[in-house]
């Protein structure tokens, strides 16, 4: 969707800016609604002194020792975070487990930063192991030098550090016109943020002699089962694509594409090949059935459209949202997340009242290109109905649309990819978050 | 140590600025040099077209299907990365295992994030096992009202999360004038980089109403086994801790204070008290065991330092690093990290000569305040002996020093703490790469 069918924010009013405020004024703000709520005790803690003194108990944890730690150990997260896991959608049963995948839990994150344990997984024929010394990369097709890259090859070569969201296409295709998922991991878990580290992939493709003026596209196929493959331009290759073996500080998860994978910051998830064995540098596209009849979007005129790459921008309230429920009226933080394949997030709006208005939330830092930025706005709740969502902005100036705005250049029908659409959740009268988007 | 005492960069000359070069330049230079060693193929690749033309092989990986995801999982490492693990040191054997501590593989981390399973530990009585519904944080001592907190309590405040080195005051002990230990685990392990979410401890403190002008001091205690404390100054408590909950993403690990621990940043890593359960604002500090017979520095006249809370600027290269082996002669990628307990790292310098000469090293972003930076430079070694190391220099103009710049203000004796010193390897005639502190 091209910006010029974009709606703007001129629309309805910005009502309260909050973004500019110092965090001291947004600080004391909080803390004056905290003690108007303060003979509930909701929110700053309950008294332990004066009237209600009360004697400091002992933690049994201080009275013995505690466990002593393994000589050489991988940790673990603790045993009452055992519901933190990635999982498969209830949603859309798959029968055919080759072909599956895997969401994030995107309600319990904090930061943003995905840990190597939830990131979402995308595999179209299981995880294949593959014995890092054994493990070859070709390069070849429209080079002077055809060459073949093992993993002690790559890493040796000068590496970069790049933190970048990554997207699955079909994030959300549930949930266009029906509320399908219940949760926000079921809505948006094809999501995850990572500080991905490999190798430029220009580095590779100058050293194989490309010349950039003929070979435009570069076949990219996986190691796996499906030989899952894409084209891709040439100058994605040269300009972002990485050759990446690393990810959140240590070498990638099979199910990530160990040990190397291509990636590509800011597109759909499906062409960063996974467990990547070949690139081969041609003059066009190999048209391939995932570049046909997958990863394409139908548009009103009944024709389809082909390489739709980019993950426009998009954001989603995470807390309050669907499946937790509201402990009554007073403060509370609305958290999310906002991304864009295109830049920078510049500004984030909340909604309370279904769209009717909207007031600018807080953005933390870093705000990084093509990177998950976490926005934050303190809310009072008066315990009444509401219906909340998230509106993002980047650093193109584009506006995140409604699915009405989206189906004005888009054919809606089916399993539809590229779903960026404002996602509201409503607050149901007895304090229930639920799925609004219909 | 204070400024007055360091070292300045003016001594030996810096004969090559790397840092301010655009990465294209940088990159063709390695391109270059790849060039020169293309006869022994090393680090581009090998040829696999024109005269020495191969079939591509197609892997096994190809040719089956792959394991098929599970429905609901924490993921695991690959079984070919079981190496990378903590690691309690070899060099310090600790009979009594309740106070004990475990190293991060530093030389396997790529970018600047530790993954949470090998963030260092360091425990006085063990890792206590602690209930996140039972567990409250309580507030008293010089307030106007006591509070307690329990975990809803605070994750209903606002929360921050920040990208911040911790660093064990321990770190390296062992090795300011021997060469007790092989790797980078253990001369520098007790270091780990995450980004810490939570509530700004202000929030609190100002919740409970205290006066800094009174209240100077506060004890944090934490609810393990040894009721680790330290006397923490007001300042520092208003200003930059944080009531930390998670970390890269996700609630603490049982060994990193689960649920709770303070967090300050650039200070040495036992102020930061996990589980914690208590803090008392008072108007001097508590002079505890872990402020006078432990964590403070001897001096030349005989008397002892309390207080060191900063962990000064420091670097180490990380690759090669010990007990590594170089592959032949040709192009290397140094690469290490620096970090500053008092901001940020503005530039590393590498030296090859033991010294003599240094030349400036690649910082690469996000170059943050109080984090890990990694530095690169790239290296043609020309196969005989050297002597690396790193020196990096802060945003308050401080640069790293050596052992003998220490010395001439503090005194080196038994097992002292907080040793920065720039840290040299050898490459041996045979490539072997030895720790040369001494």
């Amino acid at each position: 969707m091209s910006n010029k069918d974009m709606p703007t924010r001129s629309g309805p009013p910005i009502v309260d800016r909050m973004r500019e405020a110092p965090p001291s004024a947004d600080r004391r703000q909080f803390l004056r609604s905290s003690i108007a709520v303060a003979g509930a005790a909701v929110a700053t803690g309950a008294s332990i002194g004066g009237a209600n003194a009360q004697k400091l108990e002992i933690p049994p944890s201080n009275k013995e020792p505690g466990r002593i730690l393994e000589p050489k150990v991988y940790g673990l997260p603790s045993k009452y975070e055992a519901h933190v896991k990635r999982n498969r959608t209830d949603v859309f049963v798959n029968r055919q487990n080759l072909s599956d995948w895997s969401m994030t839990p995107l309600q319990h994150q904090h930061g943003i930063i995905t840990p190597n344990g939830l990131i979402f997984e995308r595999h179209h024929a299981g995880i294949p192991d593959i014995d890092p010394a054994k493990h070859v990369v070709a390069l070849h097709g429209m080079v002077k030098q055809p060459l073949k890259f093992t993993m002690d090859d790559l890493l040796r070569y000068p590496a970069t550090s790049k933190f970048h969201f990554i997207e699955c296409s079909g994030n959300g295709l549930t949930d266009w016109k029906k509320n399908a998922s219940k949760t926000v991991q079921q809505t948006h878990g094809l999501l995850s943020c990572a500080q991905w580290t490999g190798v430029p992939a220009s580095y590779l493709l100058e050293a194989a002699g490309v010349d950039v003026s003929k070979g435009k596209w570069v076949l990219c196929e996986g190691a796996d089962g499906s030989a899952h493959a894409r084209s891709i331009p040439i100058e994605k290759m040269m300009s972002e694509a990485m050759i990446v073996y690393a990810m959140n500080g240590e070498m990638l998860r099979p199910e990530n594409g160990y040990p190397v994978r291509l990636f590509i910051p800011g597109w759909e998830g499906n062409v960063s090949i996974k467990w990547l064995r070949r690139m081969k540098v041609g003059d066009q596209p190999w048209h391939l059935r995932s570049e046909t009849a997958r990863y394409t979007d139908p548009m009103p005129n009944g024709k389809w459209r082909q390489f739709s790459f980019a993950m426009e921008c998009k954001s989603v309230i995470t807390r309050p949202s669907g499946g937790m429920k509201m402990q009554g009226k007073g403060h509370y933080e609305i958290e999310g997340f906002a991304w864009s394949g295109n830049g920078k997030i510049t500004a984030v709006d909340i909604t309370l009242d279904g769209g009717k208005t909207w007031r600018e939330a807080r953005l933390e830092d870093p705000i990084l290109d093509k990177c998950l930025t976490r926005f934050r706005y303190s809310w009072d709740w008066d315990g009444g109905p509401a219906k909340i969502a998230s509106r993002a902005v980047d650093s193109t100036g584009y506006v995140q649309p409604t699915v009405a705005d989206i189906e004005k250049s888009r054919a809606i029908v089916g399993f539809v990819q590229h779903h960026n659409a404002i996602f509201p959740w409503s607050i149901e009268p007895d304090g229930e978050v639920k799925n609004a988007i219909a």
